[in-house]
Parts: C-alpha cells; sequence; structure tokens
C-alpha cells in the first residue's frame, strides 16, 4: 500500500497540474534501514521510524495512514490533534467503535481536511456507474449483485499470516473484500443498508505456521444480503478461496429500466443495459477510456487504458483539491463507520444462527452420480 | 412446453436411431379445437379432451405431462396407476406433500419408469461440468455460485397473469427459476441441502388485471445460501426483474483446484479453470459441440451450436432406453421432491425473520451525491 | 447436409404453420441399404437410388439437391426440365460455367422456383445486421473484415479426403468457407465485389492416403481483398488449419457512424455499435432471442437460444412459401453465380502472382529470441 | 508521447530499483513557455528550446527522441554524433533511406546504445506470447491475423491536421498502426517479412482545414498479405476510420498445435488454445498479472491490472540496464528498418495495381433488399 501511495503523491501533478504541489516530506516505517531504502526508492526527502515526532512536525501538513488496521485510530487521531489534513486506507479501523471516534474527530471544529482511501470510488468506470445511476438511466435500482472474489487461498498449504489472526486483521474477507463491495453499494445507492441477513465460513481451519499448524480466526468466505431504506436488495458473496478468481470485485446493478455491470478483472470496462423495447436492445460494452469519462482526461488518448495505480493518483488529486478549494470530500470517515458497522451486523448475523433444515432430504436424493450421460 | 416436448419427441429417432421407435398418439388439451389444430401442427396422430381416458387406453405407453405445476400429482398419479411410463415437467408438483405421494406411487412395485423433466441436465456443458466433478478436475468443491435471472417482469406495467398467483403457480421466481438452480447443485454435488438462510420479495405488488390493479401473491426474486452435509456453501439467487437478462442460469463451481462457469444464454459453452501454478493458467471456454462431448454425437459437426430444444430430445431418448433397457434414468421423481423441499425450506427461513439491523447507520451515511467527481 | 435439410422439412409445419404442408417423398442416394436406413431414420417415405427417375415423378413437385458441388449442376438441371422447384446446396456449383448454366435454365419461362441453400442468410442475427443496415444504422459501409476459421486440417496427419482433390472438390477452403462469407458480403451490402487481390496456401501439400502419401490439391487457407462499385473493402481470410476455430464465420461492417460484428460460434448474438457522440457508446452485445427478430417468433421464449438447425427450417419455410404465395425467394441462383465470379478471381488473382519484395529485410532484422525480457 | 516517456523517467526508479538511477535533466520543446510549463509539470529540471545545443551537453547521457517522425533522424544523427546513447519513438523515421542512415550509424565503433521505442514489445501479455511461441507450445506457426483498428477519422467532418499530410506524417494508418504490428510480427516469428502483397485506401479524401476542404494525401486504412522465408502467411488490415474500435491492435498467431490471440483494449489479457485431443481443450484467457509474468513483478499483486503507461517504463528500465550492464537491447534500429521496409513495401504492392476483376458480376446479382426476411 505504500508502494501505490507513494506513487499516486510522486504523480499526482503531473496528472492533474491544477492541483496545488505536492512534497514528499517524510516517509515513516518501524525499521529503519527498510524505510530509508523505501523513501529512496519512492521519492521521499527523508525516512523516520518515530510517526508520533512526525506527526507533529510543522513542516507536515498531510498524513497519509498506511498502516494495519489496528492501527489506523491511533495514528490518525494523533494527527487530527496536531491538526493534519488525514487520509486512511481503507478499512477506517478494524471496530465500530475505533470507527466512531475517528469521525468523531474529524467533526470537531478546526479539524484539518479527512478522507478514507477507497480507492475504487475513483475507478473511471464505476465513477460512471454512479453517475448513471444518478442520472436515472436504469431507473429506480431495485436488486444489486456484489461479488469480490479473490483465491490466493485457495490451496490448503498456503502459510498462515497474520491476515489471517483475528487479533491483527479484525476479519477475513468480510473485512478485507466486502469493506469495498459494500462502500461501492453505498455510494452507487446514496443510502446506506439499514438491515442485513448474513453468515461467515471458514473452509481451512488451520494452515502451516513455522510451528506447526495454526489455528485460522478469520473467515475465508462470507455471504450476506443487505437491505436499504428504500427497498434495494443486494447480495453480497466474498472468497479468498474461489479458485481462479484473481481479484473480481464484480458489481451488478439493476434497475426498472436498465442495468449496470462492472469486472474489477477488466477495470476499463462498464457494461450498460437500456430496455428501451426496440430490437437492438442488449448490453453494450462501454470502453472507459475517453475524455469525457470521469478522471480520465488527465490521463492518455482515448483506448489507452489505465491501471489500479491511476486510482491512488485521482485520490491524491482530490484530496489535494479540497485542502486547498474547499468542497466536499469523499469517501468520508463517516462513509467507513457505516461500512464497518454493515460488516459488524453481518457478523452479528451469523452468530444468531437461524438456518432451517429441508427434513427428509438425506434420505430422498438419489444417488446421481454425475457421469450420467450416455 | 407443449411445443419443445412434442419437438423432441418428433425428432428423437432422426438423432438417437438406437432409441426404440415412438408414435406420437395423442395430444391432450382443455380447447378442443386448440388441440387439434396443435395436434396436426406438432404431428400428432389425435387430439382429445378428457385426460383421464387418455391415459387408461391401452394403446399409450408413456404419459408426457406438461400442464401447470398444480395438475402435475394427479395426472401423475392417475398414469402411475394405470401401469403408464410418465414423465412430468418440472417442478415436481408445487408442494413438497404432493411430491411425496408422487415418488411413494413411483417406488411401487410394477410401476412404470418415472422421470423428471428437468431438461437443463441434459445441456451438454452441464453434464460435462457434472463429469468433470466428479472426475475431480476442480478438486473437493467448496463454493457454488447460482443464479437465474430474467428480465420480464421488470416493467412495473407487465400484466397480471395466472403465474403470479399462488394458488395457481405456487411460487414465483423461487419455484419456477430455483428449482432448476438447486437441481443442478444437487447433480453437480451429488448430495442435497441440508440446510438453508434464504428470503424473498416482491417488487411489484400489484400489476393490473383486466378488472383493476391485483395483488402478486408470489415472489419477483429471491436469495439464500444452501448447505450440504460435505460442507459445500451455495449462494442463489434468482430474478425476474433482473432488467437485461434473458434466461441467464449461470452456474459457477469452485473446488480446491480449479472451478466451472456456465451461463445458460450461452448454452455451448462451458469455462474450465485449473491451477496447476503455471504461467499460464486462466478460465478456459470450451465449446462444447465435440463427438466427444455428452450427448453432442447425435447432432451436428464440431462447431456447429445446438439450441434450447436439443435438451429435451436428449431427455426423451434417455427416457426411451431405459423403457426397454433398464438401468437408472436421473433425474427421478425424489430428485424432483428433494429440491422441493430446499424451496419449502428457503420459504420458511423467510418466514421466520432473523434480520441483524447495523444501528445507527441511517445517521451516519454521509449524503454521497453518486456525480462526486471533477 | 442430406440430415440437416432432413430435420428442416420434417420441422417446418410445426414452427411455421402458415406455410403449404409438405409430404416427405423420396430420399435418394447411392447405396440402397444406407438410404433405405436413413430414409426411415429421418423421416422419408420411400427411399430410392435412381435420382433421374425420382426427379421426373409426378407426385414430385420440390427437388432437394444435396450432392457434392461436382453433381449439382446435372441434377438441378434434369429437375428444372422436369419443372421441379428446385433447391440446391451452396455452393451452387464448382464451375463458373455450370454456375451459368444454371441460372440460364431457372430463368426460363415456366421454370419452377429456385433457390441457393445459404442457410446463413437466415440466421437471426444476419439478418438482423442486414435489416440494421438496410436501414441505415450504422451509416454508408465503408470496411467489412470477413473471416471463416476452422481446424479440422490443423494436423499434419489428418487423413486425405476427397474434398482435398480439385478434381471432386473444386476448390478447398476458398470454395467451402469463402462462398459462404462472400455470400453473406453480398446479401449485406446489396452490391456485388467488382475486383479482387488475392492468394491461395496449401500448408500441408502431402497427407496420408490409403496407399501412402497423396498430393493435396485444393487450398487450405486464402486471403483475399473484395471491392464494391461504390466503394466498400473487404478483406478476406478462410481457413482450415487455424487452431482453436470450430466454426468461426465472423463478419465486422464498419459504417460511418456505426458498426456490427458477428460471430457464428456465438450463433445467437450480434455486436451492435454507434457513434452517437455520447460517454455511454460501446458496442452492444445484442442477444437475438426476441420475438421481433427475423425468424425468432417461430421457436421459443426471449433468451431461449436457436441452433445451427433452425436456419434450414427458417429456409424450408420461405420456399414453401414462394412455391404458393410467389414473391422473391433469395438467395437466387444468380446470386450463387455471383459469388462464384469471385472465388474464381482470387483464383485467377493468385495466378497472377505480383507479389512485392522489400529489398534486403533478410539481412536487416536482428535476431531476436522472443524470450527477451528480463 | 513526451507525457508517457516522461511518466515513464519519472517512475522507472520506484518500479525497478535494480537500474541505475536517472536524472530527468532538459526538456526540449519549440515554445518556450510550453516547454518550461510541462517540464515543472513532468519532473523536468530544466527545459530548453535549441536541441542542437542541448544534444551537445556533457552533462546529458541519454537523448529520447519524440518529435514527429520526419525530424527522427536529424536529432538522432546528431546525439550519435556527440556520443550519447539514442531512444528514438517509432517509426524509426518516416523513409526507408533515413532509416538506413540511423542504421548504419547506430553501428559506428563507439556509438552509444540506441533503442528503438516500440512500447507495446513490453506488454507482459504480449512479451508472454513471443515467449510461449518460442517455446513450441503452439507448434510451428502457421498463420498470423494482425490488425490495428481505431475509428478517430471515422467521422467525415474530423478537420485536417499536419498527421494526414504525406510531407509531414510520411504515411498514414499504414505507417503509424501497421508499423505496431509489423514489429509484433517480427518479435514473435523472429524472421522478417520478405515479400508483400497489399494496398491502402483514403476513405475520406478531402477534410475541412482553417481555409477551406484540404487533400488528406496519406492512407485512412490499409490491408496486406505478409510472407515470410519459413512460410508464414500473416494478413495486416489497419484503419483510423474502423468505427467502434479505440486501440484494437489485434494479433492472432495460429501455429501447428495451438494458436494465441490478444487485444490490446484489454492489454493485460492473453488467450491461449492448446490443441491436445481432450474434451476440455478451448482458448484460455490468461490474466497476464502474476509475478512470473513478464514485466510484473515489478508492479502491483495479482489481478491488479496494469495500463498502457507501464510499458513505457519497463522500456526506460531496459535501456538503463542495457547501458551499465551491456548486453541486447531491443528493439534495435535494424529492427525498426526492416519494418520501414515491409511498409515501403506495401506502398509499392498498391502502386503495382493488379486487382482482377470478376466478369460479369455486375449484371447478376439479384437486388437483395437486405431486410428480405418475414
Amino acid at each position: 500500500m505504500g508502494k501505490a501511495h507513494s506513487n499516486a503523491w510522486r504523480n499526482v501533478a503531473a496528472f492533474y497540474p491544477d492541483v496545488p504541489p505536492v512534497r514528499m516530506q517524510v516517509l515513516v516505517g518501524r525499521d529503519a534501514d527498510a524505510v530509508g531504502q523505501a523513501a529512496r526508492r519512492y521519492g521521499w526527502a527523508e525516512a523516520a521510524t518515530d510517526w508520533r515526532a512526525v506527526v507533529e512536525r510543522d513542516d507536515i501538513d498531510i498524513v497519509d495512514v498506511c498502516t494495519p488496521g489496528h492501527l489506523h485510530a491511533e495514528v490518525a487521531l494523533a494527527a487530527l490533534a496536531a491538526g493534519k489534513h488525514v487520509i486512511v486506507e481503507k478499512p477506517l479501523a478494524n471496530t465500530v467503535a475505533e470507527s466512531e471516534a475517528l469521525v468523531e474527530a474529524a467533526r470537531q471544529e478546526g479539524a484539518g481536511r479527512t478522507m478514507l482511501a477507497h480507492n475504487y470510488r475513483r475507478v473511471p468506470a464505476l465513477a460512471l456507474a454512479r453517475s448513471l445511476v444518478a442520472e436515472g438511466r436504469i431507473g429506480r435500482v431495485r436488486e444489486v449483485r456484489l461479488a469480490y472474489l479473490q483465491d490466493w487461498l485457495a490451496d490448503d498449504a498456503a502459510p498462515m499470516t497474520w491476515r489471517l489472526r483475528k487479533e491483527t486483521a479484525g476479519s477475513g474477507a468480510l473485512g478485507d473484500l466486502g469493506s469495498h463491495a459494500v462502500d461501492q453499494l453505498h455510494a452507487i445507492l446514496g443510502e446506506p443498508v439499514t438491515s442485513v441477513r448474513g453468515e461467515l465460513r471458514t473452509f481451512v481451519p488451520r494452515r502451516p505456521g513455522p510451528d506447526g499448524p495454526e489455528e485460522v480466526t478469520v473467515d475465508d468466505a462470507a455471504w450476506a444480503t443487505l437491505h436499504t431504506a428504500s427497498g434495494v436488495v443486494a447480495s453480497l458473496e466474498v472468497s479468498r478461496v474461489a479458485t481462479g478468481r484473481k481479484n473480481a470485485l464484480q458489481v451488478e446493478v439493476y434497475g426498472t429500466s436498465g442495468s449496470l455491470r462492472f469486472d474489477l478483472e477488466r477495470l476499463n470496462e462498464l457494461v450498460l443495459h437500456e430496455s428501451t423495447g426496440s430490437a437492438t436492445d442488449g448490453p453494450k460494452q462501454i470502453l472507459v477510456t475517453e475524455p469525457e469519462h470521469p478522471y480520465v482526461d488527465a490521463w492518455w488518448p482515448p483506448g489507452h487504458t489505465l491501471g489500479w495505480d491511476s486510482t491512488f493518483t485521482a485520490q491524491a488529486a482530490d484530496l489535494l483539491r479540497a485542502i486547498t478549494g474547499g468542497g466536499e470530500l469523499l469517501p468520508s470517515f463517516a462513509d467507513g463507520l457505516s461500512v464497518q458497522r454493515v460488516l459488524a451486523a453481518i457478523e452479528a448475523s451469523h452468530a444468531a444462527g437461524g438456518v432451517t433444515t429441508p427434513t427428509g432430504n438425506e434420505e430422498t436424493l438419489d444417488a446421481c452420480p454425475p457421469t450420467a450421460y450416455p
């Protein structure tokens, strides 16, 4: 994440010349040697290991928090207390309580500008999708299908890491991937989820650690249905064991007169269907690389595709603009809290149990060998 | 459905010359004129309106039940009582109780051969998928993603029909579309669903009838998670209001070492991913039109695609083969009962309520106008 | 081909009840046993081996010529002389001279109705494409990209057959596949090709025969550019050694304000792009299964896909309608002659040679091992 | 192009820390104000307008030539004469003669390192394709299908620019787009084109200029077949009027046992088909974002896609490595000359004429209104 954020700061002026100039001053890390090397590589003027000292320096205006989630709150609160502008990598924090504290701090009078780094808000295709929904191009939204599928844990032998322990990671696929999906839902609908039904599953309960097998204490996958006040139902499926999917954040939005589809593995494309009753209705695959598409004008000629990193650069530009120019800056810490509450509710729903059993099914299904064709 | 089944009987001998010859004897309907015309058009020797008389005729060996679901049980039970072979269009019946009665009757000594007409079992790509799972080509299955999406009810102004009344249709999208998806799941896994979490939604509660607005008493869409004894979790989403989807039965199967994907709108294609750790891993799009593919050899040269109707012809062939040659005949009535129980459990789960509320969410989401990009 | 045409006659009344009833009277073949068996299987009342006798029978109204190409002219001319309606499988004949004779005979006063069985004219998606071009939906056509790619001869060890000998087959990929592509071009543009530049290649010059290697005397692949009077340029590539392509007739039409794309491996889909200058322009993938699409209404509900065979049934319906109702019947024998002339011109262009050599190239290219990346 | 090259120099150290550090010293342009502004924006230390002075400065080691093509030779020759390392944006030059002079100069003893900036050589998917061909994964190559389709000139009203005048642009779509395609062909095959058949077309002969309509003196589109010594045939189609295509460099390579497909509009994907005779053969869509893929390891985690700009950064890294570490550096000036010769041969082939006329075609095609379906 440090690499991606550094890349954004290093390039923001080249792509968005209207934003105020930014100086890449200090990169902070735990290991002096490593952070020194990274600072040189990524273009920072200095390196440091004491974040507390750095966030109080007078020559620092913006603090960009890219630590693991359980440290977000502490660093960001200190930075806000020191009067800095603060951007925090998602998720806002690992708990609802910490998230609430951050929202509270961000609302204090005189606080700097704050932003949550849900970089996918600035995928041009997803920004275009939001815009089309807002314009009513697909009518009133009824159903949303959300999935975020990866497969880096599909192999039972993949080793234990801090990401698989609840105390450090907070959550598994649900927090890591589900937070992106729920944030997209909120952004597209402009309203939050108000009730959920959900469940979690850890398919591989133990993984090899340095001293033998260790227990995995977070989920490998999660499923939910999400409801909003206006009556939308969204389905959600996130997984780190979906073999063959590498980074498939999939968003499908079904409205009364049209629909939208997106898959992050094809970041530059958006599919739009509009029902007009004509014989030429059909899903239209928009290559989102035209100057009139959101964020694209800053980059390359039409048809020249953007990479994943471009979303961070656009994010940095919007933060810089808001600092000098004012105006709304999204997603906010409150947006992050809202997502965190939905994830917590999914975990609560899972804990509440409540599955229903179709009686007698074990006995009645004929053994059906899947090869039963001539 | 009568048209599709007639097409199968008319053509089965031409494609499958090994099956015993079949004579298309009597087409039964309610309106004498209409059924006479249809009989001529579709190639039946006679037409009739009294199904009870027909099922008892000595020159009738096979009864093919294509009525609406609430009549399936009555007709099929009479036919079985008369010693006939019986094939019933899916769903087996509208209720679990009727389904149980049919399974019971089919198990009586001396009963004819029985078959449930889940025609999608004989989509070559889906039969190939079953075969690959059985061979272990994708390892042990963990997750399945099932969806069946249509949009013929997306328009609020689409008129009331018998399909939207519980007393005639039994169920909405759940029964009509969900039954196909759950049957595929059972067939692919070779084990039944043993617990569920689910919910239903009627997005358009009233639709125009001949005498003014009428209440819709079935669901427009349904969602569920389905669990099996071996630990598989399947997600299910069915909808008749998924704008832009015409007939999208989508099946994705994620195993420990590979995955499969299918979409009925591309009936001749199956996607197979195998994780081998090589730089050339990726989802492979198989055009299922080769002679070695299930059912295909009977049809056209490689690359010459099959239509939806071909699945009914293959189904008819398998029934005829079983009648004369014996052997297993799937899907069975018991398979249909098993599906029915899962659908009933989803309805029960919905009725049990149990959603969880993320407290405070209404207040905390910033108003996020979806056009918030520069 | 006999199987596909029989299938059409057997089913035409079921799908197109408006056409006059047709009786499948005599199937003619060379081997009495084989043709008898085929007649029973495919639904013909009789079998025969003497086509001359059959084409003169009073109870025969229509003669459907499905022989290899070098016999088309003889049979069709005799049938026309006997006053029959005649449909000939494509290509019209193996030579321009025979084609001219057939066109001449079809134009005689009192001749029956004649039709060339280019079945792809009745692929709904291609018929829709023609219609959209005619309506001006993509503006004035400038470029067309035509390809017909198969791979059944990709293997050097694939054995010799009559299709690979000039005396029986007339031509290789050019005649077999190119004829379809050129016919589509003519149909879409409504004007013929008037000049060409082309070449042929036999990649596998010898193949195993029963008595050792034999010389292949037709092309494996061919390329051409085709020009029309209005200034359209079409590129053409046909191949039987395009590994991985099974039956890929690909048609792309680029007009001044839009474009169309089609691939026969996805027979039910047509891609339409319309340039409107809007941010939501993009290629639209139309699922051509709606009742308002050409030929589709006769078949299944929306979203239920059609197979390759449906095109022959629609073809039979149009012939029957024209016989009783009059009116235009396309493609005509003259259409077939026109295609034949284009194919002959491509062969002539190839024979004329005329390639240009970039001097010095052998020496100047650095050896570039394709693995040259770090 | 200056923006893309600057982006590469600014970021090369962050992605490829093994390369020697590079200082972005002087940006040269014609307008002092504009170049000063651009220098600040893109991160150059200085700006200048006199390129002759700059290429002779002692503190300059590398000269990166991004001028229009007709100035390439003059600048690059001067830089070479001054002992600099030189990278030239493609095409190498507008004429074969200039290209030869550049190759000659690059071969002088003591000359710096030279490189031609065909950035698409460093698209990971295309580099992987080269590697697979070299390893024999698709057998011996027979056919290649090359296309480069854009549509920015599809509109008749698009205005005149220097790119449409022969004296400044040298060539139209052929030089601009065809050069990329031919370079890919050479790189994939490792052998040059030795004979061609080709033609050009200017569909819009006049376009609006500031003082009224002006004559367009370059091609809008071009077609060719290209032959190599080993017997490969490649087809080529390039166009700037292919409505709906934005930046579609399409490469399809058909070998004796497999094939490859690529489309630049999906830069991160490569399709590989391997014929093994198994029922699960099919084209495999590889998401080229894994660490073991060429150039990818330097960037982001698996599944996180790269943009068009990444190819320039990789190119800069390879140049820097070669300068300090020696070793082969491709593509070379000689590679560029080789491409230039092929383009010149296509123009010569066009000029030689030689189309063949299918006699009689104007008269024989029936008028076929494209709407001729019921």
